[in-house]
């Protein structure tokens, strides 16, 4: 036993220390409240699953970055590598215990062995949210509203939610006689954020020819409104079709909610998948374009239709919690907390340990979080550790004031004392500092 | 794409359906709220760990149950089977980011390939909480205190925390001169409570002989009082000692927060592991004991030994989260809620949908957690909806309504209506309704 492990993790894997984790909870916390107020329910699926059900049709890409192994029992598992497969697979196994529409949320971490860079790990936090079994733009627009609402509910400053309709876009490609090349056209716009124009420009004038490409970089040029953009795309869409009167639908109930500034009708706005049918939608912080999207998704019209044969089309979207959270700490909007702690009762003399662990009860029944310091060290050490926790205050009582019956409040911030008061009113005082 | 993939899972996994999430949701908050309220903090570890690491010294059972596996790179690498073995080595990794005593809990999930039975899973929660870095019974007495309190958050009914001090036991068999064969003997006294005290007689009669089984035995025999036991056991084992002092420190402190009744001292009590060197403790539901222990643990001399020079010692205790919620459930003390909607706004006209968000949006801020139904079907299917949700009001509003600006509410338990209410009144009357 004299020889020591080294303590080390994984590549692309972290330690979560209390201020990240305490974080982390505080954003979780607050997506929940947000999406159980519009009446989404939380489920949660296995970490590990039949690779055979995890890879679906296969991509070569994903097998490769999948945790994939054989169990003790000599079955091909992996572990989940997003949210949408196993939440696909959960609809139809347990189709017959919900009822439909079905509104889920998921949060949790997922595994993918890629080539780790800055701000990308091996294990990282997914938040999915969905509406399974109806296709209506009331959907469509309740998704929207909960992006909107959990951003604000995190404090997220200046975005804007931008969306497009696949259907509109496939239509325009169809006139340019594209319509077997729309997959590679929209992946390729998509990465026009991130590539720039002339990039894409020239891509486009390999998939095609060069007088179709800058019709698509002129399709996916945005307008100075929603409707003007929205004319436009119909235009050269052929006209009217369900597509564009979905987006007007949508574009109606903003209205009538007064929430125009909140959404923008972009056509650049792709998402990579062939996956999505309908309506696609990203996220970009104004201050943070770098980034990428935050947030995330769109309208599918079968979402299970791997693993069942009825049909459940649905509206999505995610938010990239890790992606999301650094981009709060960049611009200084995330809380950095040690812990939650209000009060340190002092250990002023080991005799009134029992004492201490009494008026700790007493503040934690008035709803204080607080602790008592174990062992009576020296006062500096004791109060080094509040600062190391962030306990803004201190409750100090030796023999003298114990046999008086007082107890001394000190604010560690200001460093302002309150001497001679009776517990009740330490505990009074107390509440008036923390709130 | 014709062929459909069997939905199914890995035998001793689960999905977790809404109902069962928002309880597991509801049992994690109310344990994190207790924690926090005693300073403790969080944190998390990567799922997957270097065999290595986790292994540690290594033991023929672990590494069987063990989801072990080389990476694409060739690592030889596991999922966590307990929260232990990576606190261990957060400790000795993240030393010096983190004061002393440092105190933390963490609650999540572990993957163990254990042959399944009724309430085993191969994948299941522990919640797990520790005080690091001081050996003194102020820290083995908050560590009660918080088991009784999270306890009592939960609302558990009926249970008693056991508690014992393993170097009492030790003193005792060292004086039967047993002391080699401590571990075996402790490991047979702490299966009294499934195997009976004739077969722990006759195991413990193989393990020395039968007048030292009968001592055994007649030393395990807990007293009517605490300090009676305490007396009887410090008699037995030799006189007074550290281990005694520390019993009776803590004893003094439970007598001055007048809680007697919560702890009971038990010298059956040992814990199987040799891990524990002080005070060894698990909680009992007094209606339900075939389930066992749900919250256990104990004090341990060196944490992090494996990893480190650093000598931590340390105090802490474990929540079977999954055992207890079946406890609970079969106690009738679990919440059964499909989820947290409140108020379900029927769709009574398709063109009023803009309204219906509206309205909803106009609760939300009011801080209800209400829905809109996004298709305009039948009222006896939108009806249903909210049945299946648990819903207990419904807001009805159509054409006729909408125009003389009016609302009917409708509670869906009692079948009571109120018309004609302004949007205004009805938030007012649903807050009287829920409240």
């Amino acid at each position: 036993m004299s020889t020591i492990i080294e303590p080390k993790i994984l590549k692309g894997f972290r330690d979560f220390l209390p201020a990240t984790e305490i974080e982390r909870k505080r954003v979780i916390r607050l997506l929940e409240d947000a999406f159980e107020g519009y009446g989404f329910v939380p489920i949660d699926t296995p970490v590990l699953e039949y690779t055979e059900v995890l890879l679906g049709k296969g991509s070569g890409e994903t097998d490769k970055q999948m945790y994939r192994f054989f169990d003790n029992g000599k079955r091909d598992i992996a572990l989940r590598f997003d949210l949408t497969i196993p939440f696909a697979r959960f609809m139809a196994k347990n189709r017959s215990d919900l009822y439909l529409p079905f509104k889920r949320y998921h949060i949790n971490k997922v595994w993918r062995g890629e080539n780790t860079q800055k701000g990308r790990y091996r294990e990282f936090t997914q938040c999915d949210f969905d509406i399974v079994g109806t296709d209506c733009a009331s959907a469509d627009f309740e998704i929207l509203m909960m992006m909107r609402r959990s951003l604000k509910a995190l404090e997220v400053p200046g975005c804007t939610i931008r969306l497009n309709h696949r259907g509109i876009f496939n239509r325009f490609l169809e006139l340019l006689s594209l319509r077997e090349q729309s997959e590679e056209v929209l992946r390729t716009v998509d990465k026009i954020a991130k590539i720039g124009r002339e990039e894409v420009l020239r891509l486009l004038t390999e998939i095609s020819d060069a007088p179709a490409a800058l019709q698509i970089l002129d399709f996916i040029q945005k307008e100075e409104t929603f409707s003007a953009t929205l004319s436009k795309m119909e235009k050269l869409a052929g006209g009217e079709d369900e597509d564009t009167l979905r987006l007007k639908e949508i574009y109606s109930y903003i209205q009538e909610l007064n929430l125009e500034d909140a959404f923008e009708l972009d056509p650049s706005i792709t998402r990579g998948l062939d996956y999505y049918t309908g309506i696609v939608f990203e996220t970009f912080l104004n201050d943070l374009p770098s980034i990428g999207s935050v947030c995330s998704g769109g309208r599918y019209n079968n979402l299970a239709g791997l693993y069942t044969k009825e049909s459940l089309p649905g509206v999505g979207s995610s938010i990239g919690l890790d992606r999301l959270m650094a981009g709060l700490e960049e611009l200084g909007r995330s809380a950095q907390k040690n812990s939650h702690s209000q009060l340190l009762i002092l250990n002023m003399d080991k005799n009134l340990v029992g004492y201490y662990h009494k008026l700790a009860e007493d503040f934690r029944e008035a709803g204080f979080r607080c602790e008592v310091y174990h062992e009576s060290k020296k006062f500096v050490n004791q109060i080094k550790f509040a600062e190391a926790k962030g306990i803004p205050l201190a409750l100090i009582c030796g023999s003298n004031e114990k046999e008086a019956g007082t107890v001394n409040l000190k604010n560690l911030k200001t460093r302002e004392s309150f001497e001679g008061l009776t517990p009740e009113e330490a505990l009074k005082k107390a509440g008036e500092i923390i709130d």
